[in-house]
């Protein structure tokens, strides 16, 4: 283990994988790299262990202002990305330092017969985190223009019509109170497949391996579009998308720790102030048998 | 810090904590004791420590199971305590140490308007996890035979009614394949004086306390009773109670984590068979470009 080193960052992660407006080319950047992070696997590791404590203390006062006064303030972490892009792993590594009871997580799956009779959006309401909580979106809306798109579950007006609901309906969180993270895991197509070859080797992971995530490999450059065409058309000034280089997992899990610490920072959280008086209270508990 | 040591148990920690059939008197059980532990805070904080990754690795067993063999198995854990008692820190340390994404957390506050218009355990069965998750109720329909009964909140032949429909309820729930595991966190009067007092005293924890929460201590003797009285009459083979000393809160941890351990043990998980030819799908894999 090396010894860690002292970490400064001249500017805050969320503005250096930031997709930049316009056209997004994904080939352009490297799945591989570790932007904003000088270092290699060990100090990235010590790293995300550093700003566990930090992350978990802001969290809890996210979850004491909506406890004791009220705040409406919450956060939505939304993980997409292929297959073995490392969601889960995020949410084991990084979700996992904070407190469990104060999280929501939200796995979506293929849509129930309920769910498609409905607008693709009203699953999506029904798992938004409440006040003081940090919500996470294993999956989310975006594959209703992701492999919606590249299967042809819906009609190219559909479709169209969807990107501008996406953004309307988060721009309405925003004003709410909740600071959405939008995070697309960027692996390569080579690291797919070191992945899935991996999940076959391993007795405790072949559960986890479906013949069907061969098949969609074939659709690889179908989905890399898809993908480059939600995240130029909701890339919105209040929720912009980032890219987060997946190849190294650390790193994966560095960055994303990282954008969530951001945004409770951003939200200024500051322990509530007792609507009681303490010292009053301390006599009645010590008056007390 | 000091040298973990061996420890082995010779009975299963579920028997030793337990509640024996017949009358319950709190009073003859230390909230201070350690049964089935030899060793002090810092061999308990490295016990529990230890029993994590197998914690983790038969939680993902048991969600392996759900999600390709159709196992209706599934593990819920109640917990009930005076305020103060930990139900919060074991969420944060026993809970804190499996898959986020396979734990289903209910915190049962006073009930709503709504719920109060239905039968007490209709908002109990809305939250019963899916097979292959840890569900953890932080307070329960307990709370309908305790806070109802102290503060007479329902008729007393409602209460009377109340016992044997949780008991009907529950072993309904073990019919179905779930594992229930009922904990009351034993703590002494004293002790919740000391924790009340130090939330006073603590800026970063003053949000939690509430003046109501001395009135409460008045109620001590009777919310005892009320205790004694549903560990009695709930304490069924199928779904027996289990008293947690838990003034140390170490030893509570460790003790809640080794209940969880044993249930997921008895349940003997395997790791699912694929239902693939794994060489063939390597040799697909392979295949692509």
């Amino acid at each position: 283990m090396l010894e860690p080193r002292l970490i400064t960052m001249s500017d805050p992660l969320s503005e250096l994988l930031r997709v930049a407006q316009g056209k997004v080319n994904l080939g352009a950047i490297d799945p591989a790299g570790t932007p904003g992070f000088e270092g290699k696997k060990a100090e990235g590791l010590t790293a995300l262990a550093e700003i566990g404590p930090s992350l978990a203390e802001l969290q809890e006062r996210l979850f004491a202002g909506a406890y004791t006064e009220e705040s409406n303030a919450r956060i939505l972490v939304i993980l997409q990305g292929m297959d073995t892009s490392g969601k889960g792993g995020v949410l084991k590594h990084v979700i996992g330092l904070l407190h469990p009871n104060a999280i929501a997580l939200t796995s979506f799956k293929k849509p129930t017969a309920e769910e498609l009779r409905h607008d693709f959006l009203w699953r999506i309401d029904k798992a938004l985190p409440r006040p003081g909580i940090v919500g996470v979106f294993d999956r989310s809306h975006y594959e209703d223009v992701l492999v919606a798109r590249v299967h042809e579950l819906a009609d190219r007006a559909e479709i169209e019509r969807r990107y501008d609901a996406i953004n309307q309906w988060e721009q309405a969180l925003v004003d709410d109170g909740c600071v959405v993270i939008k995070c697309m895991l960027h692996m390569s197509e080579a690291e797919q497949r070191e992945r899935l070859l991996a999940r076959l080797e391993d007795p405790t992971k072949q559960w986890k391996f479906k013949p069907n995530d061969v098949d969609e490999r074939q659709l690889w450059s179908a989905y890399q579009s898809a993908y480059e065409i939600a995240l130029e058309r909701c890339n919105t000034q209040a929720v912009p998308w980032h890219v987060v280089p997946s190849d190294r997992k650390w790193y994966r899990n560095w960055a994303i720790g990282r954008l969530v610490l951001e945004a409770l920072e951003s939200l200024d959280l500051q322990w509530p102030a007792p609507d009681y008086d303490v010292a009053a209270q301390k006599q009645r508990l010590l008056g007390q048998a």
